[in-house]
């Protein structure tokens, strides 16, 4: 049988987070663990480095990032017969002004037209990429 | 002009997780916070009352939720004019032997046939749901 799940190289989990616009942040809180999709966009600096955008208001996202910068991220596609996931962790940070200005130069498009004053980076320490062909074992089963 | 983004009742909520499979577990490990996709399925007792069931093989998330049992939870849905996401927090428990049959009798499908041998309940403690109506607005935009 061939093997179903394959791993992704980093560039394969770039690119595919290059491609994708939606993602979700885990977060810490004080003690506890959160988890809110998020818009993002991958930046790109002069060296080809790269980083993770989001925007966000005022709110709990925002504190918590402040107060610990540990943040977990996920984005997934799921299609008929195939399933990919990538999982970044890294820290995070609040831009500042003088640095807001390059959350204009991605594709960071939010879902919605409310206004988002906050761009917080996040700076990938580990990535890692599953692709996962979908034998759905219950579509086989024979009652 | 329509509020674009509205909340959703707890039951609205629970009716979202009952008609997906897909969510994310967000839950802390040490110091770290990490994030993974997995399959779940709602499991409801003799009294209604509901939980997140799904399956782990032994990994850095069942030490996770083995650890610390504070996880958040996520699961949402995309479509061309319209998004959903619903949040879940609570505390996770690996099941018992005894208790593991539940697993059974809830539409818990894995992903791939990799054999999966235990199974984790997240007792919700917090829940929320958004739905957004998207506008798009940069596709709107006149250059």
């Amino acid at each position: 049988m061939d093997e179903p799940i394959t791993r992704m190289s980093t560039e394969q989990c770039w690119d595919f987070l290059d491609r994708h616009e939606l993602g979700r942040l885990a977060y810490h809180l004080l003690e506890e663990v959160h988890i809110v999709p998020v818009n993002y966009a991958v930046d790109r600096d002069h060296s080809g480095h790269r980083t993770l955008l989001f925007r966000t208001a005022e709110g709990s996202k925002l504190i918590g990032v402040v107060m610990n910068a540990d943040v977990a991220f996920e984005a997934d596609e799921m299609l008929d017969d195939a399933a990919t996931s990538v999982i970044a962790r890294g820290r995070a940070r609040v831009l500042d002004e003088v640095e807001e200005h390059r959350a204009e130069n991605v594709p960071l498009r939010p879902w919605v037209a409310t206004p988002k004053y906050n761009v917080v980076e996040v700076e990938i320490t580990e990535i890692s990429g599953r692709h996962f062909e979908l034998s759905r074992p219950w579509e086989h089963m024979i009652p």
